[in-house]
């Protein structure tokens, strides 16, 4: 049986826009594991219950059961040693943890300031009070508030991406030659940004724009593929 | 004959800053090599136009002529493989390089706001003109002027560590289990503000700082003896 991935969907269950499903997708076509994807949406936890908690990703490999984009990678990584390496040995995946932690704490902060309403707008009508609430808690101001002013936000947002664009100039992928789990950790927070707005958080003559069109290439275009509303 | 360094150093000639330098000190601490350091001042370009540019780090290592941190980290690594590696291969040298640029664009500026009045306070005479000069220019105010809000400033910096905080909440060294030169890279920056200044760039309580004291034990101490103001 192919490996199952619980996948955050919107209103049409094709969109598919979370970043950290993202991470898992691109690991198991860079693993070229055979999976399928079942559609979930922010408030139905029943039907992820039996994995103890309440997130996605969560993935169904024979008998394991795992959530955590991170611990869904180590996974495959342990459980398929012999498909291309997700961390390229100790080091890689070391230093991978801190690709993750930028992302967490600067790209997706980042990208979330730009786009929120947008991720809102595509949400099924069960998950948009769901949503709309807890965000507008988390920011303490209106979703509408929060992006009012992106195209004034999304200068600094460029700007924070230094680190990755000044890697960028030196080597095709965060990786080195070919790309790895530490490419595919933030090009799921690009991919979030794609599938669920038009709103341009990237200019075009951007380094790190180019990079991310080569994995939208990878695995014969199969992020490109996917159900978006941005370029 | 030991591997030469080329050392920035101040007015006491055993005070070494530069961030730079201490990446090269400790990966050649790292690989076991013999070395020895010559100080250098910023302004004493004729001492090193041999090598065909005007900066530190630089190294002779027999015929080689190699200045610059990244580029002589790669030199150590190809030319003693058999010595403990620096990078932990391909992906682990691709991650360092993301590393270094997160390193360039935020910690160093970071530190550099909090601390540059004491770095010029503790050059030698000839080099206090020309580091006023440039700095002032590049900052477009007095180094009084940088360094007044640093007390509010360093908050902000303290924030711009969470990527770091957070991948040393979980793993001891950035490079995993051990240290390696993604964390020579990093800890450059601290040691720079240690061995200039008196103030407080970290608290005591925080992670980074435990990582920092772990990397001042290691080789015998090596940057823990090293001529500093701060602890």
């Amino acid at each position: 049986m192919p490996i199952q991935l619980y996948d955050l969907a919107g209103a049409d269950p094709k969109r598919r826009f979370s970043p950290n499903c993202w991470r898992v997708t691109m690991a198991l076509a860079h693993k070229g594991l055979a999976f399928e994807t079942i559609p979930w949406r922010f408030t139905d936890k029943p039907a992820i219950a039996f994995s103890g908690q309440g997130n996605v990703p969560l993935i169904i490999d024979g008998d394991a059961v795992v959530p955590d984009s991170w611990e869904i990678a180590r996974h495959l990584e342990a459980a398929y040693p012999d498909r291309p390496s997700l961390f390229g040995g100790p080091a890689g995946h070391a230093l991978s943890q801190f690709i993750a932690n930028w992302t967490d704490t600067v790209v997706h902060p980042g990208v979330a300031r730009l786009i929120l309403l947008d991720i809102h707008d595509m949400l099924a009508e069960v998950d948009k009070a769901y949503f709309r609430s807890s965000r507008e808690a988390r920011y303490g101001r209106s979703l509408e508030a929060v992006v009012a002013d992106r195209d004034v936000q999304v200068i600094e947002f460029r700007k924070s991406l230094s680190p990755l664009r000044r890697t960028l100039d030196r080597q095709p992928f965060i990786a080195g030659e070919h790309p790895a789990f530490a490419d595919y950790i933030v090009f799921g927070a690009f991919q979030w940004a794609r599938t669920a707005s038009t709103f341009a958080v990237l200019t075009p003559d951007d380094p790190v724009s180019h990079w991310r069109d080569r994995l939208l290439d990878a695995f014969d275009g199969l992020a490109r593929a996917t159900p978006s509303r941005g370029e």
